[in-house]
């Protein structure tokens, strides 16, 4: 291990024999980290958002497999079980094959983590130019530190450009915002206030909002996101008010065989976490619930898309 | 009091010398009355959201009025405090004027629930004649019987029309349309299905929905609308997609004293109810959080607005 020096601890670290990692679903009440030890572990770290964002579901992939060969398991069923878990981050498959792949699983598994954090730190340089000076940025979900292995995309952006204020969608149902990207920025002092993801049109509408930059969980050939629900909303408003909507994302969310956002699988979850909050019942029984975890933002929304290599 | 046969009970009541009001706080995990038998019972059951929604807030300010008469306290002191609880629906202050205004305060308390209810049926009626035979129809927060004396205003017209499913946004913070709207369209057997609100630019976009009916808190004599913050992307949504954007309202929704929507105050609540649910904290300590009741709509986003008067 490099030396830490960082606001926020390492999302999800490579120990030898066992993968640790925040547990995000404490956060931000405590932070606690959960190691998984077998590739069962890391899969219901994946399913229950222990573990999250896609580009940390790449270094899981990566990780997962290598468990798998510390252990003696069968890699290929491994992978197969991994890359089941969650469907629309094409991250976590690509992380799981590219280890599958290589002829040290261990060794990769041991260097991916910095891989990718040195990966944002080019991605935030790049997407901090086009920023204004004190920008106010809105932002939704995490696509911080706690998404990646550390650093994060939007918010890799935002902590390398000159912000004055982040206004930050607290993104139900699973609150993101609210519990993981808040903490973050109150870690990095970065200024900044939650909201209510409906509050997002009357900010933009009053000026309040020079750019919104959000993560992408894949990436079609033509262009068009997928990223957390509520993403698509905010797209139409950036259009509706003419400001700059951006997406940032390592290029390997870009997922060539799929060609539109039409062939992005999206994954639909469990109706309670929108029916219950803390064991609290928010819905009358027995009513339905559609739980949608991703939406996709035609490209033509998308004023551009920042990568480590650099803008598109 | 006439007889009751509606699936929802009456939501506030005159009863002689209190009122009794459906308490909003409790449902859907309980239908329990509160009785306010003083005006400040009553102010702290309007700025407690026990009871909400314009027009029944236009049936609390003649009630309060009455109460101070029966009472014999100050009656225009009555109608002050009553008018400062909450400054966005401008039925709250213009009931408790009408009261203020009339020979017998106490008659037009004892009648003015059943002119709400005629009111909105006339309103449905109109309302129901623009949807499309087997409507799939999306509503936001709470515009239904619990808003009003009873039958609701955008609930009223779905009621009143041939609708196949109804989408209801959850409306965060308050969760109106989880809470309320769903425990209503159980109550009248109608299909439905609870959704984040950050889900309707999805459904939109996929062509689930055939129109959006929402209600108002205040309207500007330029047709600019202020209702539920929410209502706004939704409004933008709609255009971006050629759905059409309803608003249900009363006339007396209507304030010819505001020119334009940048005329209405908009109430600004206390960030716990974003930061909190259920005692559980969902926030980091410390964190900004901006909480404001209402969001504008401007006149030209809005297809038609139904009133009792007809559609216009």
């Amino acid at each position: 291990m490099t030396e830490w020096n960082d606001p926020i601890p390492p999302t999800i670290e490579w120990c030898g024999d066992f993968v640790r990692m925040i547990d995000q679903r404490r956060l931000p009440g405590e932070l606690v980290f959960l190691d998984a030890r077998s590739v069962d572990e890391l899969c219901d770290a994946i399913a229950t958002l222990a573990v999250r964002g896609a580009p940390a579901l790449g270094v899981a992939g990566v990780m997962g497999v290598a468990l798998a060969v510390r252990r003696g398991d069968d890699v290929r069923a491994a992978a197969a079980s991994i890359e089941a878990t969650r469907p629309t981050a094409v991250n976590l498959a690509r992380g799981a094959r590219r280890a599958l792949a290589s002829a040290d699983p261990v060794a990769l598994a041991a260097r991916i983590a910095a891989e990718d954090i040195e990966r944002n730190r080019r991605l935030g340089a790049h997407g901090a130019a086009l920023l204004p000076p004190a920008a106010r940025v809105l932002t939704h979900c995490n696509a911080g530190a706690l998404a990646c292995a550390g650093f994060g995309t939007a918010l890799g952006v935002i902590r390398s450009a000159d912000v004055a204020h982040v206004w930050v969608d607290e993104t139900r149902p699973v609150l993101q915002g609210a519990r993981l990207t808040a903490w973050e920025l109150q870690r990095l002092g970065i200024a900044a206030t939650v909201i209510p993801d409906v509050l997002a049109g009357s900010l933009l509408a009053e000026g309040s909002v020079d750019c919104v930059v959000v993560g992408a969980d894949r990436i079609a050939a033509n262009g068009d996101v997928a990223n957390k629900v509520g993403t698509y909303p905010l797209a139409v408003l950036a259009r509706h008010h003419g400001v700059p909507f951006y997406v940032a994302a390592p290029t390997s969310t870009i997922d060539d065989d799929c060609p539109t956002g039409a062939d992005i699988p999206i994954e639909h979850r469990d109706p309670a976490e929108v029916a219950e909050i803390a064991g609290h019942h928010l819905i009358p029984a027995g009513m339905e619930v559609e739980n949608r975890a991703f939406d996709v933002t035609p490209a033509a929304l998308v004023t551009a898309l920042i990568t480590e290599d650099g803008v598109k």
